[in-house]
Parts: structure tokens; sequence; C-alpha cells
């Protein structure tokens, strides 16, 4: 780090607002040292759900960078997260994404954990060893609703639970903890982490990118510059208002929190939230805008429930509908890779094949996020040629990429102690 | 740079005259750094021909280095070069090698730029930006009778004009802007790319290595010691010098340019020309050493016309037959690895399958290049060794090696103002 | 180096006696660098064995780190290693692992070189070349008894000849220069080569990993914490005891040097050695404990020997059966990879399928080595999560993992002049 800071200073100071930044936050791999040192090992980032581990026994593994992670349910039914780390000879403890376990057992010498993480088990050390400093070094883990965050610091940023608590009440309803996870797709974007989340802070490139996800999704919802539209458009543009406020009365009068909250450059754990129409039969994120799974989620009756968004910085993004969730983790690989996972998640009642379809559940996202990520490729290679530079962002249509990239030099000026 | 410097400066000052370089110039990634920014960016590079992109709305991309170069020919028929980056959020503009287009549209937000790179469309920007800031950057660009060079510095080499003022009578009887390309072959050699110059500047290793070549190629043409060759082969070297000089007389009565003009090293854009005799029937690079299409370039009525060959630094090479032409670009990925795009242009109108036979005509040049390509790879395994160090040249054979390592030194020493 | 000194000198000095060593040693490509120039450019590197070049103008290639070296048997059969770089243009001069020749020919320029290394052919050089000068450049070899250990140095570590004249009484009766190779396995470890050689160094992980070796080997035999012994347990432990004491006495009655030699991190060439005895018919490391080959190693007519093994630091261990010899050699490739390679011999007159059968001779080892392959990959990945910390040995039954890591950080030590 301290061959990197100067040059590190430097950018941040130097950042233009409006813009997107220079080549070197994209493409250079000491500032993405610094990115998984001062913004991956310090926030809290989103890596799953709590159906991921749904039975005591249970483990997951999520890596970010070069960390591994356990995630357990141990037999109190409480979620922890350890280091995946064994504290005999250092070996990875778990390899398997998930699986199900007694208790934790490394390979190598057959040293043993339970699911709190107490070695409970070191043959041939001697008398003299001491199993109690030797167990699993814990990591911060919160449960937002059922929606899993981890902290590696051991300082985690202290407004998650404010975070939470405006949150609770818009996410309980979709009963995150009573589905079960239909499918997961883990894919391997050609980009920067930051050309990920830029590129899912806008939907100015929906129109030209996103056939399927733009037949559930508004074009109006995401910006436009009014000068440009003609008046059939422009009246378009004002139905879409009028439903949008008319839809978050009924959903709230329904005991819905609908209406945006808008924290994404105002707070450590930045986050945004609102609750949007859709398009269509205004039901889910489908290829004919019908809810997907023939069970709804919760205790839904009415299936007009529009797409509830949630954003937080730096990795992630939700969208609630009345019948599934699909749920996005951005998890860094090096600085020109970023693994997207996907899940999306169904009343965990529903049978495959009887309750929903598995490819008309996958379709919308499934295209999108292979688009997205042939976008994000673009990006990468246009970073990385010596003729770029910072071009300037729409203030109709790039806001939230603007309050990403405010979020993140704000963080790193903290960090850096500028 | 900075921190390379120092280590530069040391090796360029410490390169032994007659020698091939320090393991350093072929295996470290810092001073691949340096050729790209020293050498690829400030020179003319050999990119493609005319014909690449033959009708307005043609469009060719071509890397040199993480730049990537956009070359278009405009509505007016005049070529134009462009950096392949969107003036929005910088992706790269046109990801195939080849393609035909109206306008320049970024697939990513539909930012549209004519063909004389003018930004004429960016939604939703709202009225306050200006699109005449936005067009796209341009690259210096020049065509000597339709090869086309680039420069990616602002304040290219000024002495090109004079060499195409030199080298134009040599070529334009070939009429490279009346040819097309009747195969593009790339290939990645597994070497630095001073490796794959230095391997095509010298014919000692013909002998051994290509018995394709050696068919058309006469061994006495590229050097040997004179005290090493018997009675009759001394009598043949004196066979092919009379018919050399021979040739270039009645060539030359004939209107082809065909003496010698070598300026490897004495100029920034340093190039060298000759026209040679070929073996057996003299005709073209074949098997057969006959032409390998039966249409003629240019007005020729004549088939024994040599090869016109022509070398520049840093990265072309090109040979001129009666019948075809097969042009040479060498293309730096990274410090053990080189794209070495190979071109067989014939007359626009002649027909593959009656007019000439495709696998006669690359015949030559793939074997060849496959051979060149092992032998690359031998070396920088060899540079790669802790036991390599630098060993001598034959003044006999290699003198056009040197020429080249006195180029490169003597670029290097001006570029980093020693 | 410089850069790396104070780091590598730091991480030396802190390191904590009875414990793993610290990340970096295991993952930083800047302390790989170091560990290639400081310990195996700088001592005794085994290699392969001389029935590897069984006939003059055999020729073997070997690769350690970026330096290649020549093994070659020349005509008057003395086996001698050269640098495998040509001095002319420095091409590799041979690439295939095993070859038989009458020179050394460089297939650039058909610069040639007789099995002594003298330069005696270099077409076109001119009268006034020096061929004295430019000889292959030798490289220290020696043989101890058919073992052969190349050293990069010029002033390689002397104490080889001591090693030689104490462990030659043990290794001769079984006669290497008689035997040849049955089978070469290439397999690369997907960790560092430090835990290639921990994880040889102990047999702490044999019962939970090795079904096969576990055959042959008493479990008894590396360690174990006698307070967690049963008595039943306890008593074939001291059997076990007895049994080795009986068998060392037996075999050295027969002349078969058995008692242990340990001097792993007592010299610069450490090394251990020591004869055990083995369970089931305690003939051979197979998966019935009886001979592989049904022709005896050397002059051997009892088959029950139990397996003679020696390691040497940094990079070999060797088994020696009454029927076959069981040999590897860990070559680094990088920070996180490691080739193992492993050399089973057997009687020169030995026929495969009439004396032995292939699969037989080879199957616990095979089967050893991939499962050993996995642990080090558990181990390189759990090294480069940033919540790793050295953990500490066993003292009963990882002391020869200690030992090696003493040797290690007391060569880097004075490697370093520290």
């Amino acid at each position: 780090m301290l061959d990197t800071a100067p040059l590190l200073a430097r950018l941040v100071h130097g950042r233009r607002p409006g813009h997107s930044l220079d080549a070197p936050f994209y493409t250079s791999p000491e500032i993405f040292a610094a990115d998984m040192e001062l913004i991956f090992s310090q926030h809290w980032i989103y890596v799953g759900v709590e159906p991921d581990v749904a039975e005591p026994g249970d483990v997951m593994t999520v890596d970010i960078g070069k960390a591994s992670i356990l995630i357990v349910r141990d037999d109190d039914n409480a979620v922890k997260a350890f280091h995946n780390v064994c504290r005999h000879r250092g070996a990875r403890l778990i390899d398997e994404e998930k699986s199900t376990v007694g208790n934790l057992v490394c390979r190598y010498h057959s040293w043993t954990y339970d699911l709190t993480g107490s070695l409970i088990h070191a043959p041939h050390m001697g008398p003299e060893f001491d199993k109690s400093c030797k167990g699993l070094k814990p990591v911060n883990l919160r449960s937002l609703e059922g929606l899993l965050f981890v902290c590696l610091s051991d300082a985690p940023p202290a407004d998650f639970d404010e975070m939470a608590a405006r949150m609770g009440p818009y996410i309980a309803p979709h009963k995150v903890r009573d589905t079960k996870i239909a499918y997961q797709s883990d894919l391997i974007e050609p980009g920067n982490w930051k050309l990920t989340i830029e590129n899912n802070r806008e939907c100015y490139h929906c129109d030209a990118n996103h056939p399927e996800l733009t037949v559930p999704l508004f074009a109006y919802g995401f910006g436009f510059s009014p000068e440009e539209l003609d008046p059939i458009d422009l009246e378009n543009a004002r139905r879409y208002e009028a439903l949008r406020l008319t839809s978050h009365a009924e959903w709230e009068a329904m005991g819905l929190p609908s209406r945006e909250i808008e924290e994404l450059d105002t707070r450590v754990t930045g986050f945004r939230t609102e609750r949007l129409p859709l398009d269509g039969d205004g039901e889910s994120h489908t290829m004919d805008t019908r809810a997907a799974c023939r069970l709804p989620l919760g205790a839904f009756t009415n299936a007009k429930l529009g797409g509830l968004s949630f954003w937080t910085q730096p990795n992630s993004w939700h969208h609630f509908l009345g019948d599934h969730i699909v749920t996005f983790s951005a998890l860094p690989l090096d600085a020109g890779r970023t693994l997207v996972r996907t899940k999306w998640l169904v009343n965990k009642d529903a049978v495959e094949g009887v309750d929903y379809d598995l490819a008309n559940l996958i379709e919308v996202w499934t295209a999108t996020n292979a688009q997205d990520s042939a976008l994000v490729g673009m990006c990468q290679r246009g970073a990385e040629n010596p003729a770029y530079e910072p071009g300037p962002y729409s203030p109709n249509t790039e806001m939230l990429v603007e309050k990403f990239q405010r979020w993140y030099i704000g963080r790193m000026t903290e960090q850096l102690g500028l």
C-alpha cells in the first residue's frame, strides 16, 4: 500500500465530478489491491441469503478476493461466518461452495472444529497444546431479513443497523427466509468491478441492449432528457409518473413501503430502494410480465406488486417481486474480472415444473446479465486503451452512476486519510 | 517510466556493438512497456493496406499494444484513423476486425459518430452538452501507394514523406490499391517483437530451416563468408552477383526501380528496399517459382520481375512479386508474444479457383512463418535463461540484424534523452 | 533482489520457530525469485539418474526455474552438464527432454558443439572469429552412486563429497547405474515448492489421506503422541520399535547400512536417511507389499529388505526397495506451482509385462502423488487467504518439517548476509 498511496491520492483528488474515473481505477493491479483492502475489506459486502444455509450443518463458502469465508448454520440455528483457513498448517478448510457437515474437519491432519468454530480435536499435538487458542477466526456477519452481509474488518461500519431498520419494512413482506434458491448463476464479467456497478446503476443503455429486460421495465423509470421527447413520448412519461405515485400510495396502503429512499452517497453503508410499477400485466420480471411462480412469496394475495429494488454500495442489487426474488452479488476477481453471482429465489414450498418453469423464471435476467457482461467488457478494453479519457455522465440518466463514484471516492478519501 | 528509466539507460548505454541485446530487452515487462511507449507510439507503424477498407463505410480495427485504432474509409473515399474509444463512457467502439457501417455507433448508449469522427448524436445528454468537443480522437495516418502506416504520436516523424517519395516509384507499379486481400493469417509468435524482427533481417537461418522459401530465393542473396565457399559455390556466387546486376539494369530499363536503397539505421523512419532475382523460373514466391495468379498485378506483361522487398523499422516487411504481394506486420502483444499478421494480395479482379489456387498462393510463406515462429520461440526461451549472454553477429550474414539493433538503440537513446 | 532484500530480511528474522512460515514465503513472486536465486541456484539440486543418459550421445534437458540444463553422456562415458543456450543468438539449444545426438547442433544457424561442449562449427562467422571462446557454459554436476545433482553456482557447496561418502554405502547396493527407468510421471502441484517439501516431510497426514501408501508403511514409523494411544496401539508401537531395531541389526549384518543419519538442518547440503521395515510381506511399496519386479536390484537375494529412504534439502526424496527405486525431484515453476518428477527404476534387464507389471509397480506412488498434490493445493489457497497465520507444528509428528524450515531460514540468513 505504501507505494500505491501517492498515486492513489493524486488520482482520488483529481477525480473530475460528473465524469467516469481515470483509467487506472479500472486497470491498475495496485489500485485493485487497494480496492480490496480499503473497500471490500472495510465495508459490508453482500454474499448470499439465509436459504443458502437452510439447515444446521449447512456450510457455504464465498470468496472476497483472496479471502475465503465460511458461512455456517450452527446447531442453535444461528448463522455464523469464519475465515476458511485451518489454524494448523493453514489449509483451506472447505473447498466446496455448498456442503452439509457435522463438524468442520480439515482434510489435511483431521483438525476438527465444531459449528461455533471451536477446535475440538487436534491429534498428536501433545499434552501442552492449548486447543482453546486455535478456534476458527470469526468474521462479522449480519442478516437483513435474510440477506447476508459480511465485513472482513474488525471494526465494521456501525451504520448497518440503521440501514437494516429502514430497509427491514420494505424487504420483510417478501420473506426471504421462507424462500429456496431455485437457480444460481456465476458469470465472470471481463471488467473491473466498478464497471459492473456503473453498468448496474443506469438504464440509459437498456433500450439499445436489453430487449428482454425492457419488456417488464418502463423505459421512463430511469431518466430521460425531456427536451428530446416528442409530444407522444412526453405524454407517456407523464402517465408513467402518475402511475408511479398512485402505485406507491396503493402499495403503502397495503402495508408495503414503496417510496424511494436514496442514500447512495450520504452514508458509509450507502443504499437505495424504491418499488416501481412494471409494464404489461405488471407482475414480475418475465417475458410475459406475469408471475413466474404460482405460489406467491410470503402472504401476498395481490400479484400486481411491481418490483422493489434495493441497491447497496459497493457490491449488490436485488429485485423483490411478488412471486420471486433476483439477487446479485458482484465479487471482484482481479482488476479486469468480476464474478456476478445471481440467485433466483422462490417460495420454499414451490416445486419446479409444477409451480414454476425454471427457464421462464430465469429468462429475463440470464439474457440481461449476458448482455451486461459484454458491455462491461467493451468498457474494460476501452479503459485499457491509452487514448481513453474520462467522459461526461448524462445529468438525466446517469445520476446514480455519479453517486456511486462519489461514494467510492469519498470512501477512498476517508480510508486513505486524505 | 520513471522507475525503468535508469535501468533502460544503463542497458542502452551498455549495448555491445555486433552482439545480440542483453536479456531484459527481450524479457522485461518494463522494457516492453518502454518499447510500446517510445518505439511503437512514436514511430510510423505499418498496419495494413487500403484494400482492407476498400469501400466507403468499411472499417478495420487494429491493436498496437493496448491502443486500438479504427481505420475508416469515409464517404469522400478518404482513409482516416481514429482511436477506437467512445468519448462517453470509454467503451471500445468497434469490436470486429472488419465491418461496414453507415456511421460509427457505440453499442453502449448509442452515441453516434459520422465517418469523419464527428459526434452527431448523443441522446439524453441535455441541452447544455456540446457535441462538437466530443468527436473521435484522430490518429495520424499515411498511405504509401496503398500501404497504411499510423503514428500514435501527435508529433510523428517528419521523414515519412521523404521515404514515400523515394519508395513510391518502386511500389507504385505493383498497384496495391488495385488488389484485394486473398488471404490473411494471424500468427502469434512466442517471442519478443525484437526477436521477430531480428529473425526477419537475416537469411543465415534459411538454409537449415526454410525448405520452401529457399526454392525461389537464391542462397547467395543474403550473405556468406567467401573463405568458406568451395570453388563451385564461389563460382555460383559470382554468377548470382552478375545476374543481380544485369537484372537490375533490365528491370530499370522497363521502368521498375530495383537497385538497393539502404537506410535502415540512418533515419528515424528507417527502411530498405531492393528488387532481387528469383531462382528457377524466377516469377514468384511459390513452390514451382511460377506466378501463383494468372492475372498479373498492375500493367505488368513480363512475369519475370523478381521480388521487390521492402523493410521498415520497427515492424514491417513486404515482398512485391509480379503476380502477388505478401505483406507482414509485427504487432507486439507482450514481452514474450508478437502477432505476425500476413496478407496475400492479388489483382482485385482475380477469382479464387479460377485465376489462382489459394493453397499454392500461400504455401511458401505459411510454411516459412510457422518455421520462423518456432525459431523465435527458441530464442525467447533462451533469452529467459539466466545463463544467456549476448552473442556475436556474423559480419557476413547478420549485418541487417545489427542495423536493426543500431536503429533501436539509437531511437531509445534519443527518446530517453540520453 | 535489492528491493526484496529488506522484506526478506524482516520475514527471515521474524520466523516463529515451530510454526509454518509467514504467507509471503508461499505466495510472493519476489520471494519466489529470491528462492530461485539463493536456494535453487546456490545448492545441489537433484535432477535425475545416470540411466536417464545411459549411452554416449544421450541428452536430457531439465529446467530449474528459467534455467535450462543439458545433461549429456559424452563419448568417454562421462556425464556432463551444460547451460542449454547457444552462444550465438542465445536460442535454446535442445528442446526435447530426452534425445540422442552425435553433436549438439543449434537448429537456428547450425552452430555445432561436441559432447564436451566445445564449439566445433560456426558457419559464415569469418576468419577472425575465435571458436574457442564460445563453447557451451558448463554446469557443476555430481553423481552420488548414479543419482545426479547439479549446482548452478560457480562455487557449489563443498560438503557434497562428505554426504556422498556417508550415503554411498547405503545406496550403492541398490545399483542405480544398473537400472532403467520403467516409468516417469511429471505432476504439477498447485502450490509453492516449500509446501511440496513440507508435505513430504511428515506422515501425520498419511492416515487420513493415503490409503495406498499406508498399506506398506507402518503408521508408527512417523511419530505419534504417546499420550493419545490406547493400550493396544501403545503395545503395537512398542513392537514396531523393536522390529525397527532388530531389522537394522539384521540388514547391517547383511552389509546393508540401515541406521538413521539425520543431517537435515546441520549442514549446507542437508540430508537424512534410514532403512525402515515395511508392513505385510515387507518387500516393497506395492498394494500387496510384495516385490513388483521379479528381478531384484543389484545382487540382492533376500526380498525382505524394507525401504531405504533418502531425503535431501531442498528438493528430493527417494525410496530404495529390494526390487525397485522410486525417486522424486521437486522443481519450482512459480510461486504457486511445482513440478514433481517421479521416476520408477527397475533392474535394467527386467522386461515389462514379463518381469514386472507396470500398473502394479506405479500404483502406490501414483495415487499418493495425486493425493499430495491436492493437499498442497489446499495449503496454497489457504496461504493466499489474508486471514492465514502461521500455525503450530506437532512436536511428535512434524519434526522434520521444522527441520526443513530451519534449514531454509538458515540458508536464507547466510545467503542474505544477515
